[in-house]
């Protein structure tokens, strides 16, 4: 199995990137995007912030702090980035993980250590700052890396480099070592699948003494919390994942590696329990996860605002992760349903049309239009109303490109009795006698055909996955045709080749509405067709504002009709919707400049005196305000702000539960 | 004038803390509980954390960096609590300032530096750091705190040490010092201050200066942008407040201080315009300012959520400084309705009915009970659930108690015809051969009557100030009952000692509905009583979750009842209302401790595995959820969290408006 996370046990067992081929459509596309532009983009970016150099300034001994750049954890892109390379490499992508590979190794210390920000003259000592170092975190990315490799079936200088790390780390930190952890989770399950690859059991030991550790406030109380970083509560007995979004996600995944390897079924369950919870009321719409801008955290329970929605795409990636870990475990449909919906609504979303600008912060509003980026230069905050070539924390493009190059590892899964598809992607499945086709212009077409082009003579069950918001679909075996209901469709029989299997998906829009508890987006809705959540954009309106006012009637009738603008098959929406008036003009406002004059020169008389709203005060007496009819577009979130600036909501005001007022 | 702000030009001429003596009710009891626990409990602190002992180190050269302890703006609390004590001692409370005044001035160094952060050996170098470093900030409070002693008649050691620092500040940072800037401003107002109290013009001069420096990039571009500091965007050019909202209302103030000295109509326009968008996009129901915890900033227009309303107590200080200047200098009543509405839902709200613990953020939803603090120890965080005794950030509890010690200068002023009264506190007014007393209940009681107790020969104007929420109220003369509108009800007449003018201020208890752009409280609605902002606490309902899905009919009564337990005259609201069932049960959840499992001790078995939302996720299609019928109790917010941990809301979910889901 080439291809991240291979259990040994648990109820399904992956397909790899050597058994499931990506060949089209949505995610075919997105892949040789991610190959031709995302993953050299990031390469050339690596050099010129000097975050690559960092390593080749430690092996020639010349890293004086003053030289060394970026921020404490810059090592990690660089193991990023070669995952993602690895992975690309082993679907039969034209990447050379080579140079990346050399330049890594020859960072390396004798005794395994290996992180340029630290321990050399004139540095920070050695593991003198877990906390905020990020040494171990590092690490994690290493390991993962150099597993891509083994699982490659190339045992380089990458995976070298990986494994004397994870010795050096379980000498280091282990039962006699020292007791602490890092303050960013992440290693954990990085030791668990360098167990895998190599059968090497303390590399298991070490993690379980990890997540066993963490809880037990051993890191300060900053700021933040010690629930920041997870080590306020002890996993087993945490109800809720909090803190730190990609943090707790990250720890998720370790925990649940650890459990399935130990069998440790307690352990899965607490889990299991957190991730429903947080699922029921600390999840966005687009299955993004934390709503702090403070500490890039989960809020409380229902706390989910639009517009201040931070939704890491890192936060993403590590929810697909842990939602992959689960249904590996557990077989249940839950975790694919909600892996598609992050893939096709926030790590979709990150990237940009020409695959070389990024999202950090995905959120669901966009009040003020963003700033046009000057694409030749990182970007220094993580949120932007504009995707950003690269930023001084630019965790996110190489997070993204290895989850792309690796993404036919998410796909498809076999059990003793058969096959199970998840995730509807065109290509191919094969494993042992069995070859599938999978044809679909999913997610714009609800149809997926699967055919059989090779099969054991033994009858074996073809599992497809009907998610969860389609309520119920139509599958056509050879058998006949029968209506089916959300979780596994399941065709037991003995196949031919030739046979085929017709799932059919209703892609009919619907209007979503919240639970009453999220006060942020009481009195709306949102728009949902097949997987994707969709927004209205300012582009598609005049004047700008009208988002700002917009009432939509949601027994109104919603219109497909095509956006070739954003793609060929693209397929946008139209819906009868009214505005109310309002007196402001913010066409020519940015995200960055909003808050100057733009009608006057510097000095000069301000010619508008109450730009806003109307009377001067926002809360007043209940009385009925004016609507315009109009029209509104709404097109597919992920593909939003890929036609400059501006404004954007999910989240469209209900006519009838507008607050109405003098 | 015994008092803050004493301009030489504008509409109004403001009483000090010599004509304007508060003498019980409302403000009173404040003022008396402000002196006698709040000021003390302050000094406490002060001693108790080592910023007050920071001087007395640097005083006999003993400060090492390592000795030091404190944030780099600690010294500027031991400034507040001096004007606090400045104030304390005007009005003729018992209390010293000799002490402060004297371990204050034996810190600073010869040629007026002042600063126990910078500067010796070990230290880093004066002005090594304006971006963070509060140098200048700092300075801003010592010389508030001399111009209060000044103001009072006394030229002591503090004020001596002030005006030593001042003239350092004009040499280190004038025409040919450094061309920079503090990242902090709040120097500016005191530098005009100073220079109103001694007549020095070079103060006001480099007052100009440093206002007229803002603005132009000269300090970095950080993670928050140079908005965060108001370095983007030079005053003038601004058209609404961004930023860090302390650091953006203290700029305002030295604005309009800079503006009124030196005749600078077009600066006091700007900063009109600015605070007339903010107040009408960005400013809270309670007249809150600042609605993000990220860089503790004003949001975009209309970015304004309940539970995550940063609303700084510093900012509500701010922010009444401000009104009071606008007012001076316009003599526009909407200025002193904003104040009023600020004092009594965000002042009076930081402070603990016992004086001695107190809030930082003032949010207007709580979602899960705050945690019982721990009086003895400092409280890590800005935000808690309950108020804090003293914090590691501790800048609240001095600024409260310095705005209570000189609250009396804020309520009347006086023009060439005649007194206006801006705020109703039971007390007595004086301004030449005038003499009045005022006798009222407010704010729980409408009645307003001013008697005159002396008074000239001449004919004057007596103006009351009707608050905008009122709409109407009634007003009798001794010519008789007349109906009179929001701004000021005019009495001019010949008066005669005794007469006496009744305002009667309507205080039926009222829905408020918010700007539909406000999207976080769509389909809400608030109740005022007068200047008041209600909100209701789960410490009134069973079970504690009632007031997540409580829903309310616009339409319904209001019916007022006492609450003996948070004062003898206090006036809480009971009005019908349904709750939505909900699944939860979060009694026993606190703010800290609500990520772990309370039903279950370490390491068992989990008893709820799905705790949150009925099915899971918490989108849907449409129906109707099933409501409970109840009762509501509202009690005002400045009074919330008195009586343990608990929820609380301000915007209430109209029942009519509530999103219904299957």
């Amino acid at each position: 199995m080439i291809g991240p996370v291979r259990p040994s046990a648990g109820a399904l067992r992956p397909l790899g990137l050597d058994a499931v081929r990506i060949t089209g459509g949505f995610w075919g596309e997105r892949q040789e995007r991610n190959a031709k532009a995302s993953i050299p983009h990031a390469h050339h970016w690596l050099e010129e912030t000097g975050w690559l150099g960092n390593f080749r300034l430690a092996a020639t001994d010349d890293l004086v702090p003053h030289r060394r750049r970026g921020r404490e954890f810059s090592d990690s892109e660089v193991f990023k980035l070669a995952e993602a390379m690895a992975w690309e490499c082993a679907r039969g992508g034209d990447v050379s993980v080579g140079e990346l590979s050399t330049v890594v190794a020859a960072a390396q210390e004798p005794g395994g250590y290996l992180n340029t920000m630290f321990g050399r003259p004139g540095q920070q000592p050695r593991y003198s700052d877990l906390t905020w170092g990020h040494e171990l975190y590092c690490y994690g990315h290493l390991i993962q890396a150099g597993v891509a490799r083994l699982r490659g079936g190339v045992k380089d200088a990458l995976a070298t480099t990986a494994i004397r790390a994870a010795d050096h780390v379980c000498v280091e930190f282990g039962p006699t070592g020292r007791q602490a952890l890092c303050g960013h989770p992440g290693i954990e399950m990085a030791l668990v699948e360098l167990f895998r690859a190599t059968g090497t059991a303390r590399y298991l030991d070490q993690a379980r003494l990890f997540v066993d550790r963490r809880g037990q406030a051993s890191l300060p109380d900053v700021e933040l919390g010690r629930a920041y970083f997870q080590d306020d509560v002890p996993v087993r007995e945490r109800v809720v994942f909090a803190g730190h979004a990609v943090r707790a996600l990250y720890l998720a995944c370790g925990a649940v590696d650890v459990a399935v390897e130990t069998g440790d079924d307690k352990l899965l369950a607490a889990v299991v329990r957190q991730w429903e919870r947080t699922v029921a009321a600390r999840t966005y719409v687009t299955g993004g996860m934390g709503s702090r801008h403070e500490g890039e955290a989960f809020g409380e329970d229902f706390e989910l605002p639009a517009d201040r929605a931070y939704v890491e795409t890192c936060a993403a990636v590590a929810s697909v992760m842990l939602c992959w870990r689960l249904l590996l475990a557990t077989g249940e449909a839950r975790f694919a349903d909600l892996a598609e919906r992050t893939l096709f609504n926030v790590v979709a979303a990150s990237t940009s049309l020409d695959g070389r600008a990024f999202f950090y912060t995905n959120p669901l509003r966009q009040r003020v239009a963003g700033e046009v980026l000057d694409r030749s230069r990182p970007w220094p905050r993580a949120s932007s109303g504009e995707r950003a070539p690269w930023r001084d924390v630019s965790c996110c493009p190489t997070n993204v490109a290895r989850t792309l190059a690796s993404l036919g590892g998410y796909v498809a899964t076999v059990d003793d009795g058969g096959v199970q598809v998840h995730q509807y992607a065109a290509g191919t499945v094969a494993s042992g006698d069995i070859a599938l086709t999978v044809a679909t212009g999913y997610p714009w077409d609800g149809g997926v055909e699967v055919r059989v082009d090779r099969t054991s003579q033994r009858p074996w069950r073809l599992s497809l996955r009907v998610p969860a918001w389609a309520g119920e679909a139509t599958l056509v075996t050879p058998e006949g045709t029968q209506r089916v209901t959300p979780g596994y469709a399941v065709v037991s029989r003995t196949w031919r080749s030739g046979d085929t299997v017709r799932l059919e998906l209703p892609l009919t829009p619907r209007w979503t509405a919240p639970d009453p508890r999220i006060d942020a987006v009481r009195g709306c809705v949102a728009v949902e067709r097949g997987p994707l959540v969709y927004c209205a954009e300012s582009v598609d309106h005049d004047p700008a504002t009208a988002l700002d006012a917009v009432n939509v009637d949601r027994s109104a009738p919603l219109t497909e009709r095509p956006l070739p603008a954003l793609g060929r098959d693209v397929v946008a929406l139209a819906v009868p919707a009214s505005a109310t008036s309002d007196p402001r003009s913010e066409a020519t406002r940015t995200d960055e400049a909003d808050d100057r004059d733009p009608s006057e020169p510097a000095g000069g008389v301000p010619a508008r005196t109450t730009p806003a709203a109307g009377d001067g005060w926002p809360y007043g007496s209940i009385s009925t305000a004016e609507a315009e009819p109009g029209n509104l577009t709404l097109v597919p979130y992920h593909l939003w702000a890929n036609r400059g600036p501006a404004t954007m909501r999910v989240w469209l005001p209900v006519a009838s539960s507008t607050q109405d007022r003098r």
